[in-house]
């Protein structure tokens, strides 16, 4: 190394020279992601008055109490209603705004429970009243379901609504300590209504099961709570996350509610209290799948986060072996790490294109239900838990490997990417359980198959039948004919074309989903436990697997990419496929997809999964050059990362620095500690020494 | 469900039944875990006199800011220094209380890293002059390895060490930004003292590389930083772990330090200013060794206290189906839940044993080099490389999979596991990049492989060679003789007794193992990059495999334990290779070991992991009753979990309720941002309400 070599200076240069690398049109593919240049430029808008705004400044939170952390973010919310007004914000700008800050906030839960789930479910009477002053934040709204001893299992809901027939009243209570309502987002401090999922229990104490209720929380002249109502906050979570949520408790004692606040669009009671049936057994079911949609977006955006910040800390950093420049080499330049990061920004790219079209679908779903037709609500549901296990499940796990892959530095608070994960975990457990929604997975699976194959899996299925499946089943199809056979893939090298063959991969995991559902058809009498999981993910995987197939087909057609934005996205949506293959190999195995050449004579045999895995390695090394700019097309500023390792120009050691120095024990040279504890410890440590023989080894 | 159900009285009902279901004594198996009666009986003691004394309180730490954290952790620090010269108590007495603070702090840097270091490579001289202070912490000390720009190649670290033979000193610098050392534990406010690592350079500018230095870097009457020293906190870490550490930068200034304070107990610089060779180039990684085999046992400890947890959490929460008592079932009864937590408590055993015997070792190695016998030095350095990988990786993995099984209450800061995690998480990139350190444990198996096969892998070793191998290089007897075949497993079903037979499984491990690196070394040409973990973790389960081979025949000796107690450790202890084996599944088929009965009719064929995971599914099944029983017996108190879905009783939602009422939130009824933030909100609302028509659709 040259002596004079200044490792904080090179990194600037780094960047700069690895911007100069990439053979992709940055603004291109960034419209691409953001679905057109409209929406681009309407987010980069907002970017600009909402970072420059002092009340979004974020250089303190990491040091604030959570009260001061609640207070700050409803400073924020306030803040974001008022530009709405003074610039006259639509409800989606604010809404990106919203998005934009990192922080999850109480108004959130406004927004994507108690607002969708009160429009989908009210009565007519009961939206022309209040979906008005919903949508202007006239009132403020929390979705009350989960309870201190019950979750997942909402049947098993202690809180009951009861009709008094003689008032035309509900009558809301919750008769145990675990029946307090807990969890709630914005319900321990702020919001003023809710929507209470409580058994319905008409005269004579005949049970419904659970139902939706109107219910107003606190009053809107003091913000006290109303009488009958005890409610709090529950304290902290894990690693810090979700500081600014005030997640809370209630507990209602013989609460009144006029009937009218029954959220009865579909069931009903009748003013002397008869139940009146609603037309489809899970319909009520909307609101859970508008969540659990939006959180397949959610879930690509923050990997697109983490690994934005990763790719451009390792594009930066060096460590290790020196090459040619007489440098140590920048660690992207690791096989062991680009390994790592490039598949993780495969998810990001599929993950947002993927929540887009569910999105999209989940629209037209709306649409139909609100003629009455719940034709799609099935399928929604089959696609929709598949898809938040799959998309949540990874995301955690790549958001945690996009930070260990920064090594010592990841660990700094001020990397920004543990704040990412605290905040994306409960992801996995809330909105459906990950392995109490994986048995979902499985039933509609298993339901699918055999209402092909009959009950015992054997029969012949008709070629209309066939033409039938919907997309969340349609790998079945391949088990249609018993001559057919996958395409096997034997051991061999990277360079075979089929590893790199998009249609290949696809239909390999669609074999794979139809040989697991046939497992598991056959073994239900003594099941493998962990089959369940390899199920559900299989099949989701399946399904995956075929609309990334559309979206290279859909890109390769848009006219706005140039034909090397293509390419380079057609390796990364490939990339996506095989490591998906790579990260379940053992099914692949198992099933023969992939197989052993001598299978009697281990010694003289090769490895069968490293045809795939070259594959991917030269995919990956193939795609380095381009890491940059794709992660500059993620379209994120510094403000948003709020990340001293993902900095856009790649100074990290010099960000690290100011910021070490902004850490509140480094306001005075002796600690308060000092007089109190260190000094005396020493003292007592420099006179012991005297008093007796210490023990000096180790 | 009966009406007058309580389900938080059935919590203590649900816990006393547990315990009267286990058909271990308790009281043996703790022993047992604990190395004995004297050393459990140590602990217990001391947790009575700590967990009493105001000063460990732990009721308000969720709430503090850092720097009250790091104040409350020196607080701790001085007063079991101060109770270990009331009581008396050995340094080990205060060894173990240290360790039950569940708080990482800056004292735990002189212990397991400064003293270490400098008992191990200081100069008799050195060693008698500051020895005993250290020992009697009159001096406070830190390890300033790592820079702002430098991690794991420490050949490449910038500060400097020049030696001035006109003054007999050294002169430590740090010539640029990136040369700060950073993130040294207890360095940032606290430490008086370091040992140093930098790049020794004689006079005429030749550097020798690097070498450690002891200086002093605080007033021991003032603490105020020494002159041509600036240094500080690093700022916070991610999910706030280590809160309590001041984790540090420091920058040197041309500071001066008298020769005898380089640590010369191997390389030595004459007065004149000429190198002396130490005698076996890597005699310096001593300290090393000594922190990563510790980490093994933190590693088995750590697991254990969360699913301690989450084990009691499960034997409690009713959650889902109703069972034959009307009430839901526990949710430890849910194979989904059980066949994750059962093979965490399993390693949590196998750690904390595997554990002991490696301190054990590492005594032995220290003795043998105190005496100039550096032979068991690569065996160390090969095992502990492999262990610290395996252990860490595993034991962040476990402790956030305990977390999640909790579901959603896991996510409460109360739950206690986010703590666990958020501070054992930087054991996979700190003492060695888990990712960095696989290449070392390859290069070491590469090497046993070649020099028992000769360069081109084809030589036939004689036997006196096979014989000569070390434990960790075992398994390549089995590539000794051409001839010799795995026990070939096919599919099959739990009952097998194959699969319960601990000795084909370790064989299995083993072979697994040899068969990894025989690949490894036919492709070095061409290598699958991530076959260097798979070789990594390949041989490391291989070795420990063995070991837990021969903790099977240890316990079945041992007359403390009674047949029931053994029978139950003995079903624990084959979990773990079970599961070892089942989460390599994709190894075992590439390489044959498991295999599918018809490779060329997927269909008529049947999973061939089926056998093994029904065999692990039954062995966790049989494990249910035990469970409770075995976590008692690792000896936790409540105070030490400091969890509220982990109490001793089971009365979980009693002390959920409890908890909440202390959030400082809770403290006013109105939030101040009711008046600033919420209140302009909802009055703006209900004003724009009237002035233009809302969007009230989703």
């Amino acid at each position: 190394m040259p002596a004079d070599h200044d490792a904080s200076a090179q990194t600037s240069l780094d960047m700069i020279i690895a911007r100069k690398e990439t053979s992709i049109d940055v603004v291109n593919v960034r419209q691409f992601i953001y679905n057109g240049r409209e929406e681009w430029r309407r987010k980069e808008k907002i970017v600009e008055i909402v970072s420059k705004d002092p009340v979004f400044d974020k250089s303190k939170r990491e040091w604030m109490t959570r009260t001061e952390k609640y207070t700050r973010g409803l400073r924020m919310t306030n803040r974001i209603h008022e530009l709405e007004q003074l610039l006259g914000w639509s409800k989606q700008d604010a809404t990106i705004a919203t998005s934009l800050l990192d922080d999850p906030l109480p108004i959130s839960l406004h927004v994507t429970a108690f607002e969708p789930v009160f429009l989908l479910q009210a009565s007519q009477e009961l939206l022309d009243k209040y979906a008005g002053v919903i949508a202007s934040r006239g009132i403020f709204g929390c979705y009350l379901q989960t309870e201190l001893g019950h979750g997942s299992n909402v049947a098993a809901l202690e809180t009951t609504a009861s009709y008094i027939p003689q008032t035309k009243e509900f009558e809301i209570h919750s008769p145990t300590l675990t029946s307090n309502k807990w969890w709630i987002g914005a319900l321990g401090k702020t919001a003023t209504h809710g929507v209470v999922q409580a058994q319905l229990i008409l005269p004579g104490g005949v049970d419904m099961g659970p139902h939706l209720f109107f219910v107003q929380l606190r009053s809107l002249d003091t913000h006290e709570l109303l009488p009958g109502i005890i409610a709090g906050d529950i304290g902290p979570k894990s690693f810090h996350g979700f500081a600014a949520t005030d997640n809370g408790f209630a507990r209602f004692f013989h609460v009144r509610i006029p009937k009218e606040h029954m959220l009865s669009k579909f069931a009903q009671v009748t003013d002397d209290g008869k139940y009146v049936q609603p037309p489809h057994a899970k319909i009520s079911y909307g609101g859970m799948l508008y969540i659990r949609s939006g959180m397949v977006t959610t879930a690509g955006w923050v990997t697109a986060k983490a690994v934005v910040i990763a790719i451009r800390y390792a594009t930066v950093r060096r460590q290790g072996a020196r090459g040619p420049d007489g440098l140590e080499k920048r660690i992207i330049t690791y096989p062991s790490l680009y390994i790592r990061l490039l598949p993780i920004l495969a998810r990001a790219y599929v993950f947002i294109s993927l929540g887009r079209a569910l999105s999209q679908s989940f629209q037209i779903m709306v649409q139909r239900l609100s003629g009455g037709d719940t034709s799609l609500l099935a399928e929604m549901h089959a696609t929709t838990s598949g898809l938040k296990i799959l998309c949540t499940t990874s995301s955690v796990q790549d958001v945690e490997n996009a930070r260990r892959s920064m090594g010592g530095h990841g660990y700094s608070a001020f990397s920004g990417v543990g704040r990412l994960y605290a905040d994306v975990i409960p992801s996995v457990t809330y909105e459906g359980e990950n392995f109490v929604l994986d048995q979902q997975v499985v039933r509609a699976a298993l339901k699918a198959f055999h209402s092909l194959f009959g009950t015992e899996g054997k029969g012949r299925p008709s070629p209309s039948t066939i033409r039938g499946l919907t997309a969340s089943s349609y790998y079945l199809r391949l088990l249609s004919s018993p001559s057919k056979e996958p395409p096997f893939l034997e051991d061999g090298d990277g360079s075979k074309s089929s590893w790199n063959d998009f249609e290949t991969l696809i239909l390999l995991l669609e074999w794979r989903a139809a040989l697991l559902v046939h497992e598991m058809a056959q073994t239900a009498h003594d099941p493998d436990t962990t089959l369940f999981q390899r199920v559900s993910r299989g099949t989701t995987e399946a399904f995956v697997g075929r609309r990334v197939g559309e979206m290279i087909n859909d890109f390769r057609k848009n006219s706005e990419l140039q034909e090397s934005d293509v390419a380079v996205l057609s390796r990364l949506y490939l990339l996506y496929l095989q490591t998906t293959i790579e990260s379940a190999l053992a099914d692949f195995l198992s099933f023969g997809l992939l197989r052993i050449r001598n299978p009697f004579r281990v010694r003289a045999s090769r490895d069968p999964t490293r045809g795939l895995r070259l594959a991917i390695a030269r995919n990956c090394l193939s795609l380095v050059p381009e890491a940059v700019g794709l992660t500059d097309a993620l379209g994120f500023s510094d403000w948003e990362l709020d990340s001293t390792l993902g900095m856009y120009d790649g100074n990290v050691y010099q960000a690290l620095w100011d910021k070490a120095q902004t850490e509140p024990l480094n306001d005075k040279e002796i600690p308060d500690a000092y007089e109190e504890s260190i000094k005396p410890m020493l003292t007592r440590g420099q006179q012991k020494l005297t008093e007796r023989k210490w023990e000096t080894k180790l």
